[in-house]
């Protein structure tokens, strides 16, 4: 049976439990009846704007219950969304609107500025006028495919422009029932997000939410403060995280603990720092160290906490639906202990990208990043893919600022490398080769437009020369040495 | 992207908890590496014995530690097992294991008597004489695809011989997550199989085991004083039962309970009578009941204990997964509340009969039972198909035993029909038109070699005519009005 289906997930969930909670924001629940009466209104909007079954419609929403709807009224109408990261410039989103061919922008008030250049390529709809727009009673897809597109979300490479990610229904619902295999599936649990919807760490919650028939508890914006007293009045059991939140939250609680009902802390984006991990198994607060992607559309390798301190480090083992292998430079498979790619395969895993002839070899997927695993199967990553920063959460790919740095009319070559930085963890640092004397201000303003602000390079140093091979290839490993010969 | 593919479970699950509880037989424990060795020397012997991919081989045992580590080591060498009933007679496997084209029994000493003739159709091979069977270094099967035949059932049609009903590995996949997305997933969970593992209640509880990294306790037979003794001592949260075993463990329990941690009583092979259920609910046991088939992986349809007063008799809703509809003659949707023939669809549906044409159509199986569902959705099943007698939880199949009746010599026409009965909820009855007077003493010895003892004939009526239709098609009905009136 190719391309099995299922029924279309918030159709399921209000079949099964309507009166259950299903998403609390701002000191409201709605239940599941209600997101689906506001998701299915919505639909006939969208409709009304011509969205159909395969549009692809791009959203650049913060997190809100608005923005859980449209999400889940476009799965309603068998459209895609292509979720816009909210921090990129209006160039960034330009681009990924342009490249996914969306026939729709849904965006709110508080965005207008910033989308206002838009409307040459996009015709665009804010989520305030949405109840203007013409109401066509919606053609709900009763039934979804697996191997149908989802969601996109957009990631750079190692060189070049961002890449679509394409998620299938299939991939969130692997991801979904994977995890819950690991975890568990309480009748009380609650999970909080916090983290952006537009990132697929969000955006599983909410899957995971209907899939699962589940509380989750959706916030605008992560405050440590907060995060305690949501964990503790509303019984969270689960928190979606990332290090430099979790670090906050940590120094926060000061001598106090979490709730008795949290049970468990899903950290993602980049390792945990030892001593960090240690100050958590002191407090009794179980983190769960995962290693994911936007491609393996979340999380694919966890660490249960009972293995917290003996696999101190170590990202895990894949969940039971994935595997994962490690490979030298010609593909082949290595030794446990020894470093490599690290190479994925699953249901959960993507089938490839938007407009992109890439193929994945036999369903592996390689993610350039680095690591090994041990005698008994544990991942230790050691490198995300060599050059990536990922800078409290983000994830931030050099060549994507090289590329913008390059593009300045006074600069001749340009590097840019990760470096650590206490509160984000890792910010990007840039090395120029300029014609004239340059002024960093004039640097910045320029990226400005064209770069999210947590993309800007946050140090400027100037040299002779960027280390390059023979055939012109950054050496960023060179650049690093430069950059600690320099501290 | 078809044809996904998943890790080998039990490889799988051994890499993720080797040292977990598995499986509780006779006292002892087993650790899921524990298992996985036995499974691996088993897989030797049978490779030895030339067993690989593709091949399919018959099992006949009862439910031992040996019986799962022979069912797991099939699927080590992705062999196909062929699992045959234990009360049938040597005629019934003779037609099976032909018809499967099976390449070797795999059965025991208690069972040798019954086998003792399959000698000419099959290798035999007994458990016990494993270890005298060449070990070859075993081909595991490091990955599976969801659509690769896992097992084969047999079942029988409305008219002539069983057929076998092809289960996949994505079909148990997709029954255990479904199940664990309706009932949870606790740490704790343990799960009691005393129903048969040749039957696919039985079976799904060892994938469920697996998959879930759950414990399960495997007892060789039913017992009602045994099974409260277990359920208190071993701390088992979920039973699966039939009505028959139900009514015995509520009789045993008297005027006492169940131990707290006891959280689901899964009932399947038909409804629980409503004084049962009520008896249930005084006593604080918590009765699931389902609806599903060998076709369905185990459940497809199952009502929560919050709905059991508030819709008694229901089977409740389809699970996340699957769905299901009701059709008229035409097949044609009719509206709630009206009777029509159930049909369901879902990744746990069986994709088709071994050596038979027929197709499913877009996926939807026609069950052959008659039901409606409420206004919110509830199915009411109201007859499992017209001629489906459930004796003791056993499906018995009019047709097979009216072939079996009208072969002796001096039996001109037969009808049978399922009658009520106290302890097994149903038996079948025989209408029997002779050219001379008979003994029943006889016919049952005729039966006796060619039928399992559960579908023999309980009760004999001889009659001048059995009521059939012009194109001589049984009038199941007019002869239920005749046995009424006997009565």
């Amino acid at each position: 049976m190719n391309n099995q289906t299922i029924p279309n997930p918030l159709l399921k969930r209000v079949s099964l439990t309507p009166h259950r909670s299903a998403i609390q924001f701002e000191n409201r629940t709605y239940t599941f009846q209600e997101i689906y009466e506001l998701s299915f209104q919505m639909a006939g909007h969208l409709q009304g704007l011509g969205v159909k079954k395969g549009s692809y419609v791009s959203v650049l929403l913060r997190n809100h219950i608005d923005t859980a709807v449209v999400l889940l009224s476009l799965q309603l109408l068998g459209g895609i969304a292509v979720i816009l990261n909210n921090r990129l410039t209006s160039e960034e989103l330009a681009f990924q609107i342009d490249d996914s061919k969306s026939m729709l922008l849904i965006t709110e008030d508080s965005f207008m500025e910033k989308v206002e250049d838009l409307e040459k390529v996009v015709s665009i709809v804010r989520k305030e006028s949405m109840e203007n727009t013409p109401f066509d009673e919606p053609h709900l897809v009763k039934e979804i495919a697996l191997d149908d597109i989802c969601t996109v979300m957009y990631t750079s490479g190692t060189t070049g422009n961002p890449k679509g990610v394409l998620q299938t229904y299939g991939n969130h619902w692997w991801s979904a029932t994977g995890s819950a295999l690991n975890l568990g599936l309480l009748e009380e649990d609650c999970w909080l997000c916090s983290v952006p919807m537009f990132h697929i760490s969000g955006y599983s919650i909410l899957m995971k939410s209907i899939i699962y028939g589940m509380r989750m508890i959706l916030q605008q914006n992560f405050d440590a403060k907060e995060t305690i007293k949501v964990i503790n009045e509303e019984k969270v059991t689960i928190m979606s995280i990332v290090t430099t939140m979790l670090t906050r939250v940590i120094e926060e609680l000061g001598e106090n603990s979490l709730g008795a009902s949290f049970r468990c802390m899903l950290s993602g984006g980049g390792p945990v720092p030892i001593p960090l991990l240690e100050k958590c198994v002191e407090k009794n607060v179980p983190v769960y160290q995962t290693y994911g992607m936007t491609e393996t559309s979340s999380q694919i390798v966890t660490l249960s906490p009972e293995f917290s301190i003996k696999k101190l480090g170590s990202a895990g083992k894949p969940l039971f639906p994935s595997q994962l292998k490690i490979v030298d430079a010609v593909g082949n498979d290595v030794g446990a202990l020894e470093s490599g790619e690290i190479v994925v395969k699953g249901p959960n895993v993507t089938p490839g990208y938007l407009n992109r002839d890439e193929v994945l070899s036999d369903g592996w997927l390689k993610t350039g990043d680095i690591g090994y695993v041990d005698e008994e199967g544990f991942l230790y990553v050691q490198d995300r893919r060599s050059d990536l920063i990922i800078s409290g959460g983000e994830n931030i790919y050099p060549a994507e600022i090289e590329g913008i740095l390059t593009a300045y009319s006074d600069i001749l070559d340009a590097g840019v490398i990760g470096v650590d930085d206490e509160e984000w963890g890792q910010v990007p640092a840039a090395f120029i080769v300029s014609k004239e004397p340059l002024r960093e201000k004039d640097i910045i303003e320029f990226c400005t437009k064209k770069l999210a602000k947590y993309k800007l390079p946050k140090k400027f140093y100037f040299v002779e020369e960027i280390p390059r091979n023979a055939s012109r290839k950054l050496l960023r490993r060179e650049l690093r040495k430069m950059y600690e010969e320099l501290q």
